[in-house]
């Protein structure tokens, strides 16, 4: 049986990077360790890491992306929920099986050679959840 | 200097708790550890615990909670990000410092005696960020 194993990261869409910095690393003190251009999505990424789970916050840098759309449709704030799995296939098997709608039917695989697949929100009331095979 | 530890959970607000268990657990298969009716906040609460943070899913059981008007304003999917804090009341001190908007200005006590509290979304890019001493 597939097994979700833990909540990798929660994913925030912000308008402004640098603002959203003195909040999560100046004003909470957390650990800024990365900041990545993900030309893929059109956006900019933090990485904010804890013990376990971490905090990334999504910027688009493009007014056309898909991270773009979604901020002027709902406003700034939790994006999505990433859970890791150990069997990124038999989960999706199993979802499909129990007919839960997905928004990847098959796993995609990310730059870092990972793979990822999102449920359709529409499946889990309300909530963007990304499976993570780590 | 307080220090922001990890994710504890992230609370996801829902219409139907049958039909959310019937993805959360059932068709992800993550383990649900409780099911709780909280009165003082008029919602019932299931736990799922996960390695490190958890996922809660939080319904409204009176139409006149705090939760009920977010899921009628809102809609269902995410709440918020609860964040371990080794020293509430330090953190609280440095967030007000730093001019961060707070919706309690001093820690809450919860029924098990720890402490809380939660930060305004509106400093927080749209996010309802509450912290947890434990």
């Amino acid at each position: 049986m597939p097994r979700i194993k833990a909540v990798n990261h929660v994913a925030v869409v912000v308008e402004d990077m640098e603002k959203s910095l003195a909040f999560w690393r100046d004003a909470l003190g957390m650990e800024l360790r990365g900041l990545r251009d993900v030309p893929a999505e059109k956006s900019q990424v933090a990485f904010l890491p804890l013990s376990g789970a971490e905090v990334e916050l999504v910027m688009p840098t493009s007014g056309d992306s898909g991270i773009a759309k979604y901020l002027a449709k709902r406003g700034a704030g939790m994006h999505h929920l990433c859970l890791e799995v150990d069997d990124i296939d038999g989960m999706l098997a199993q979802l499909k099986s129990k007919g839960v709608r997905l928004i990847n039917e098959e796993p995609r695989i990310a730059v870092d050679g990972k793979k990822y697949a999102f449920i359709h929100p529409e499946a889990a009331g309300g909530v963007l959840v990304e499976l993570y095979q780590v």
